[in-house]
């Protein structure tokens, strides 16, 4: 079947992740599925030697072919790179000396971006780095959401985890579980909600997001008897009810993923990293895909690491990968629309 | 088709539950399943008259009979109940006085334990009461668990919640989600790990059990960056494992409940309340059971509370009510056939 010409298809840009990890694995597997290419425009940020040595271990007969930032429109099996780094070729991940892959990993964020805040790409999609190897070489790197966030001067973003029958946003991430309640503010709650709401809308065609807000503690502290952070929860879904928002909870968290799946709720605001993502894993553990919403661009990336231990292979899974550029062609889509269909409502008010 | 006569059915006490909440409805639905009397012998410890509103109001054609205590051998369509209160007829549940229901909820529970206590029954199922209301009416109760113990003499007893694809045990429960940290043992949870083995061969019929053992906070800790807990929790593992257990953690919680369902482990050690049922719930909503671990007899009860607010209407669901019985039958037919092929290995033993 001959692959339909689609002008709109969305330029992504895909950094490869750190060479000696499984991003170069994962990018390349992905776009082995020539269904890939027709939901966009791939540009891989990353080092050609290293794709061809994962190309042809893999035995996955794609062409690696070095390209400039603005190259556009290349057929199935062929892997578009904008080469940053040049390493040797031929060499597995386990030979490739480490701060040799920590500098290049680094350096395919910071071009990646580059193009994003410039609007030279619709969507960046990010395969894993070592934020502790990368720091090992001297840059002050804290993690690819807090460095986009800093280059792009975003103040609040949050993570969403997305599967197809589940969305998950979290008010707290990589803290001890001791020190989720004390850190539970109003105004971050709130904020988190505004942001899922306004992701919902914008990247996932949603008019009118229904989200549903998690409690802390069990039994939603069943009247204060187990805790009390309910009511900062509380007074948060109130305002943002005030505010207009399709909100409600805070919800036990026990039934409440049940209620989802039920369809009641289109997204829930979690409290601390577990309480989303056991439910997520649960539904989607080879396919969740992470998303930073309240950054200037589109970002997606996988919801695993570097996975050092089964680097080079081949056994790597791909899904992953796979979601995030498939979201984030879809995303890119749908902000098209939104933003054509806003701009009409525009139109219109000012022929009014 | 005629009813299997099998005289070794386990004598099943089930209590009603608080007369004005939920507990008769589901008591009554339950029993309208003609199967459960293929695998218990029924004894209902409650009232016949808020029984027979019960199944009138449903249309559930069940009669109810009164007996006692010894009664056996009921066919399908009779509903053996032992007499404990005898409410005025024809009173929907939220006509009966809340004193007179509350005291009475009490009777059956303490019927039912006496008669576990005495052998008289092989198991004990038991329907929701409300703890506030029975406490109010100046009787010390904390619950069934902690009445079950005391009364038995039991000082260590874990709640398990059980379903077909994932059984859960909890260290800590209905307490503030900021208290759970700072309440984790090294020899609770070890504790809590035997329990768990214990229950899964007496009455699971596992030889040996694959127990996995969940991190407290996100990335189990990840080193001791988000958390200390997991050095406390890994030395329980350690000292379980000297003892000869099969069991492993503390592990990720996030993707341990995906490993369950692909058949790595037989049951998970939650560290709190959510951890455990946020999964369950998700993937048994409506048919988890809780287990009593540790008392000196067979204790199972649904998983959910009075509902005073939906009493009367018919609309309770039941099948959780339903899975109680059946498991707790299916724990008494284990628990006889591993206590005969115990007896059979000593009097082997004896004999060489």
């Amino acid at each position: 079947m001959p692959l339909e010409i689609k002008p709109s298809r969305p330029k992504i840009a895909i950094t490869m992740g750190d060479p000696r990890g499984i991003g170069p694995e994962v990018v390349a597997k992905a776009f082995a599925q020539s269904s890939l290419y027709e939901v966009c425009t791939p540009l891989i940020l990353g080092d050609a030697n290293v794709l061809s040595t994962a190309v042809q271990s893999m035995g996955l007969g794609l062409r690696v072919v070095e390209v400039g930032e603005g190259a556009q429109g290349f057929p199935p099996g062929a892997l578009p790179v904008l080469p940053l780094s040049n390493l040797p070729p031929g060499m597995g991940p386990g030979d490739i000396p480490p701060e040799v892959s920590s500098r290049a990993s680094f350096t395919y964020v910071e071009r990646a971006g580059r193009m994003a805040l410039e609007g030279r790409i619709e969507a960046l999609v990010t395969a894993p780095v070592s934020k502790e190897a990368i720091h090992g070489v001297g840059i002050p790197f804290r993690g690819h959401t807090e460095y986009l966030a800093e280059i792009s001067g975003t103040k609040e973003f949050v993570m969403m985890l997305a599967g197809e029958r589940l969305k998950v946003t979290l008010v707290t991430t990589h803290i001890p579980l001791a020190a989720v309640a004390k850190l539970l503010r109003e105004e971050k709650i709130l904020s988190v909600i505004e942001m899922t709401d306004r992701g919902l809308r914008d990247y996932f065609n949603l008019s009118r997001p229904r989200i549903a807000v998690a409690a802390l503690n069990p039994h939603a502290g069943e009247g204060g008897l187990f805790g009390e952070e309910e009511v900062i929860i509380s007074r948060a879904v109130q305002l943002a009810h005030v505010r207009g928002f399709s909100v409600s909870g805070p919800w036990p968290a026990d039934s409440l993923f049940h209620r989802v799946q039920q369809g009641e709720f289109d997204a829930v605001v979690c409290m601390y990293h577990d309480q989303g993502l056991i439910p997520l894993k649960l539904l989607h553990f080879h396919t969740a895909v992470n998303v930073t919403l309240g950054l200037p661009f589109i970002r997606t990336s996988v919801d695993h690491g570097v996975a050092y231990d089964i680097a080079g292979q081949g056994i790597a899974n791909a899904s992953s990968m796979v979601e995030a550029i498939r979201l984030a062609a879809r995303m890119a889509e749908v902000r098209k629309e939104t933003q054509i269909s806003k701009s009409n409502v525009q139109k219109e008010k000012k022929s009014l």
